[in-house]
């Protein structure tokens, strides 16, 4: 299993009149999440992009739990247990600076051609430090 | 079946470098969808939470088939197809101004008493609408 | 003068903690203003980027007098009181649905080609609609 | 004067189809800027609310210079130059990582009481801490 743990603080925009983070602004937090976990391990997300590799998410399930609230510390611990195909599938667990279990995601995504707009396959150098790492 | 259509034109803000609309960004255009729902069936949301009736998302699913695009006019086509009890499910079909389906999504929200914080039973008036409705 | 009128519903997602409509949530309520008064004069922005004029914001101002709750049906009056040259500016008031004034603001932006990313004159049929209008 | 220095990753949910910050994401990360500076002066916003000091935002006011873009590491340098009334003054500066100014700003917010909801002098011990910096 491939890990990485990112902290994030909410700010005052992400939260809303029930005084918690509104329910969809986890994507992003989701998103610096996995980013932050390809960076750990040598690629850049962004230069993924630039040579012509877009990485959309195709599904994005969310169990919410209990609510995070203004400038809360979260630990978002991501996972990934399967080496990519031309998919490749991120799970997170939230929880506070308390401990407590806020949420449980998952998003899957779907490596895309930039240039055909078609799927593909993971760029190879990725899913070699991947092969790795998973075995 | 309780049936609702919503349109939502898609907002510069909403895009992403991609040129699509961020896959977060969907959430607050369900939201958007259920609360004109509601609206359609005689009630305001915000005077539910006025009254102490709280309705956080517990659930949320996606799964993303095509992008929207800047100025996008989308039509949101929500459903609820079982009388809610403590809990509400709202399911969505998203297509662009081509009739394209873009996602499917489904949120499920908890009737939450604000100044308990415990879950509780839906408002009898929304239960007696949503009972002639599902009949 | 050219003026325009666009109405805009408070979203769940666009409040905070304080129950009110984050502050920089309304920079994207004065984009839809302003696209919403170009088309009523005959123009899409879409298509304006697509044809490789992209229209960045360079200058941002607002003064907040009141704040805007959920729900709140917003009237944002737009103006344009200066013939556009390589910038345009507009002027916004948003009032309540019981007409308080919220806020006043202005934004100027710059016309750019796409290609050469250098700011360049607006196109010809924006100015001479305007010109009408503004004469 | 009191300055104080906070770096903030680009998110993707940030950009927009332009490739760009959008022009109104700017308004979170001037927040995250003085809030850390007020954290580095031993004040939690957090606590303040929870005092019943509230502190929204009556003028702000932006010149955009240059665009951020995804994953840009921006350093935010702020400022305070004047002791606080019932307003407090706070200007910012944010330059990417190769040191290109993107953009100065300037918001101002007034001490509120949350329960009488008027404004209100700034908290004593802020104050403090602040004629101390400021002389």
């Amino acid at each position: 299993m491939i890990e990485h743990r990112t902290q994030i603080r909410v700010r005052y925009a992400e939260t809303d009149r029930m005084g918690y983070v509104y329910y969809g602004n986890y994507a992003a937090y989701f998103e610096v999440a996995r980013v932050e976990m390809l960076r750990s391990l040598g690629f850049s997300y962004r230069e993924l992009e630039d040579k012509g590799v877009l990485l959309p998410v195709v599904d994005f399930k969310v169990r919410y739990v209990q609510p995070a609230r203004y400038d809360d510390l979260l630990d978002i611990h991501t996972r990934i247990s399967v080496l990519p195909t031309a998919r490749i599938t991120f799970t997170y667990e939230t929880r506070n600076q308390e401990g407590v279990l806020l949420n449980e995601a998952e998003t899957t995504l779907v490596f895309v051609d930039a240039e055909s707009g078609r799927p593909r396959k993971a760029p190879d150098d990725l899913l070699k430090v991947m092969a790795e790492k998973l075995s």
